[in-house]
């Protein structure tokens, strides 16, 4: 089974990093777009079923075909394309749910352009959760070959995130790392290490009480669960390379804590995971580039890690479901 | 001239690095401590004045002698040496600020030890800003190889830096940083990135205002200066290599936004500079160790490059003046 890779943006560098990923020949996957934005770029193979796909991949890039509402013109968004890119998201996840792709792989959308055409949700990850029934247990993860980082609250203002930091949602947040840990990484007794919140982990209560009130009493539920959770960690020393050595993913309390390490270390291969859905879901952490859309400038290597992650995680996650099932 | 390197707490790793840093013959320097703490490690040279240092450094370790309190027990401090460990600072500060010596550069002390020798400063920083008699004025900035960062706010938790962040500290922080940045660091025209507070820099004010309402008007009161300052910049992807290339310092909102990047590019060479002061200052970026203190362990990298830091800011500091003078 391969991945599903879905149109994303027409306008953006979905569709020459679409033709880029197959040129590399390093990920097979299955294309759901329209197949005149791929002609002109690379061979193409309009399949019925997404298991043809696999077949055909060393030939030819494979599509499900779906319609574009207008011409797309790079750089220049069109609202009247944003049911196709819609109907893209749905289909792909509608196959996954089925079992006939292994997983979803999301080229990169427009929140702006989406609204336009009437789209409520505020990204890929809310549609997704919705698509699959599970609305709000989803979990970012940003992985790249150094360093795999989950943030507890994610894109909410600083002065926001203080506020709804609690033990609950970081007590949640592990159990579903761990879990995806275990199922889609292939790693048996998951170590998560749990970032502090203020400098030096608020040095025993001098600077800011949220690690003894907040944190500490979410790591012993965790631990009481018997997850491998240890902390909270001195935030500015937890990613060097020795300190990575001891842990599997780090859990972080807010979205610059765990992206600004995952960035400063691996900008270009830094791979979007979608945890706590029962699909798999990796996206290139980049956007759809307008500016840049149409001119052969855009970078590859964040999608082709996201087809590769979304490969390695259903191939766990098929061995973890046998091994269930065994 | 040298830079005076003070005893730090004898009980601490200062001891053996001094030795070790001596040993690399690296980076000459004269050392304000017991004798008796080094005389079993390196040949040691009693001076009684800072400028025979020079001289001696090649064949042994110039010391300018202090006498301790109480006898030394690695990895036991004892606030009886507390008033030497308050000597040796203070007396490298009277040596920088007459000319004595080309700055300081500070072994690591215990805070909790001096407070029991009734040291009423929080750290070697506010004692060295009262002795200058510039109570307030000091700024800290991170350095190592890869990367200068300067945090506006600094040890409070991280509500307390959201309570306490305006404008016109951003400012203030941005002018001494570029001040010393053409002072001491010999770059005419410095270049300040400035992060901003949220993630994505607020996104256009959708998670959170601070980027318009305090940090904007900071950036145009500096550029207003003639300082080269721009931003605020998304937090998380200002640290990459292609983006540190554009900047030659990051003023950040918060200690971990800066400490963060910076240590997990360059863990074990960061060195901490007290910029603002009238007397050049570094120090190596780690504490006393007293868990590894005396067992040869204790890693030198960080002393070295707070040394050769020190000298070649004494340098562009005598360049510079020469330059206005003239």
């Amino acid at each position: 089974m391969l991945p599903a890779l879905t149109m994303g943006d027409p306008a953006g560098i979905g569709p020459e990093l679409t033709a880029a990923a197959w040129t590399a020949q390093a990920t097979p996957f299955v294309w759901l777009g329209d197949p005149a934005l791929l002609r002109d770029r690379v061979p193409v193979r309009v399949v019925a079923d997404a298991r043809e796909a696999l077949a055909a991949f060393a030939t030819a890039l494979p599509v499900l075909p779906l319609t574009l509402g207008a011409a797309v013109l790079p750089g220049q968004p069109d609202p009247a394309n944003g049911a196709a890119v819609i109907e893209s998201i749905a289909l792909a996840t509608k196959l996954a749910l089925s079992g006939a792709v292994s997983g979803v792989v999301t080229n990169p959308i427009s929140k702006h352009v989406l609204r336009q055409a009437g789209f409520p949700y505020p990204g890929h990850t809310e549609f997704l959760a919705a698509l699959c029934d599970r609305p709000g247990e989803e979990v970012m993860m940003l992985a790249s070959p150094r360093l795999r980082v989950v943030p507890v609250t994610v894109h909410v203002s600083l002065r926001q995130a203080l506020a709804t930091l609690d033990t609950a949602r970081i007590v949640a947040v592990g159990r579903i790392t761990a879990a995806a840990l275990r199922r889609d990484f292939g790693i048996a007794a998951p170590r998560l290490a749990v970032a502090g919140l203020n400098p030096h982990a608020g040095e025993n209560g001098l600077m800011g009480d949220e690690e003894g009130a907040i944190i500490v009493p979410a790591i012993e539920a965790l631990r009481a669960d018997g997850i491998d959770a240890f902390g909270p960690l001195p935030p500015d020393t937890m990613f060097t390379e020795a300190a990575r050595a001891r842990y599997d993913t780090a859990l972080c309390m807010y979205h610059d804590q765990a992206l600004i390490p995952l960035k400063t270390l691996d900008m270009a291969s830094g791979v979007n995971a979608t945890l706590g859905l029962p699909i798999v879901r990796t996206s290139p952490d980049h956007g759809t580039a307008f500016d840049i859309a149409g001119k052969g400038l855009a970078d590859v290597s964040s999608l082709l890690a996201a087809l590769r992650l979304a490969g390695e995680m259903g191939v766990h996650r098929r061995n973890f479901m046998q091994g269930e099932a065994s």
